[in-house]
């Protein structure tokens, strides 16, 4: 477990400096992102690195670095209950594709939900693949590893939806648009003692010409926050 | 531009091998899979090559090949007009992400729409890691490349439904469930030439908190998709 994560790329990393509150620990970037910024580093000077290509290339984990690599301390939120309380959560189980992680992120954003929980066995937070999926969603969504059952042990009495193959249509059901959203595993979906605790289980309807088994995670996650947010 | 394709592992082999019209030009077995499902396969014996575990990695393109590696013959579908008159079709733009290739196809799976078009410009429809995350999908949806003006000369009264960021909201707008269904590439979007040619242009609404630019695209298909087939 490290303290800290990196970000890299013009676009990202402007953000994270210019318009976020992550602590920032280091900047390595080349002279030529710096003098494009440079009026507006000022506060950050002591914390800049200039590097040549080469250098950035050795330190950067993209096949082709881009100008400037951010290194950032995880940040640590603490739980706004009243905020969890008013509001769509979700609970992403064992999820082990960055990318769909990532994806989440950016559906959370999207859709103001403030904050997504995952379960200790899911991809970890901070991987390079999930900051790229996610877009810069994580610097908005709060994003935390926390045990279902604690999470449960705090807030007993919130709805619990889970997304499963066989459950109620998630546009006809009398569902709460507040309330824990579960997504399960890429290929096992939702770990069977958490589904022990569902309130409600919702189903995307599939046409009855419809082949496939189920959809990706991400998609599935999209479907049912759009769902519950707009319909 | 190859004819054949390659399919790995026990799951799709056997849908491909046993469930499926594709055309198959070898396949590449462990002995030990070959034992399990020996008495079905007698109509392909001529096309059985029975390999051990080292000529298997030699030829997987996989990390932990598995157990069965199958070449099929790329399929080449006609254009039902009939059907694409009477259903939602998709068109994907420059979409370059083989995950979000895949994850789509698998869309159209599940929301029983018959037919993919691609552009030129977009990944490999048959690339080992669109097969891989259409979970199958591929051989029930029938995928094609075509150009847009092409289709468009063809079916030139069929609506056409571009999603863009600024566009009407998909749940209220009064929009024909069938027609043409067009998303654009990750970061560009849909090309002005095929955006000039829009019908209806939908969006699916931002939270007023939220705080992404947009959606992946294969999430944003997902969700445009189950808008018209389920509201």
């Amino acid at each position: 477990m490290y303290d800290n994560f990196v970000v890299e790329g013009d676009k990202i990393a402007t953000e994270i400096i210019f318009d976020s509150d992550l602590e920032i620990e280091s900047i390595f970037a080349l002279k030529s992102w710096l003098s494009f910024h440079i009026s507006s580093l000022e506060k950050y000077q002591e914390l800049i690195q200039v590097v040549n290509e080469k250098e950035l290339s050795r330190i950067s984990g993209l096949k082709t670095p881009n100008q400037v690599l951010v290194v950032c301390k995880k940040p640590v939120y603490s739980l706004d209950f009243n905020s969890i309380n008013n509001n769509l959560t979700l609970f992403l189980d064992n999820i082990q594709n960055p990318g769909n992680m990532g994806s989440i992120l950016r559906i959370a954003d999207w859709f103001g939900i403030p904050y997504v929980f995952c379960s200790e066995n899911s991809v970890e937070l901070y991987n390079p693949k999930v900051i790229q999926a996610s877009m810069g969603a994580f610097i908005r969504v709060k994003s935390l590893v926390v045990s279902f059952g604690g999470l449960r042990e705090k807030l007993p009495d919130l709805p619990c939806l889970c997304t499963v193959l066989n459950g109620e249509n998630v546009y006809s059901a009398q569902v709460p648009k507040k309330g824990i959203l579960v997504l399960g595993n890429e290929g096992a979906g939702i770990a069977p003692e958490i589904l022990a605790q569902a309130t409600h289980k919702v189903s995307i309807p599939k046409d009855k010409k419809g082949g496939a088994e189920s959809l990706n995670v991400a998609v599935a996650a999209g479907i049912v926050c759009a769902a519950l947010k707009c319909k």
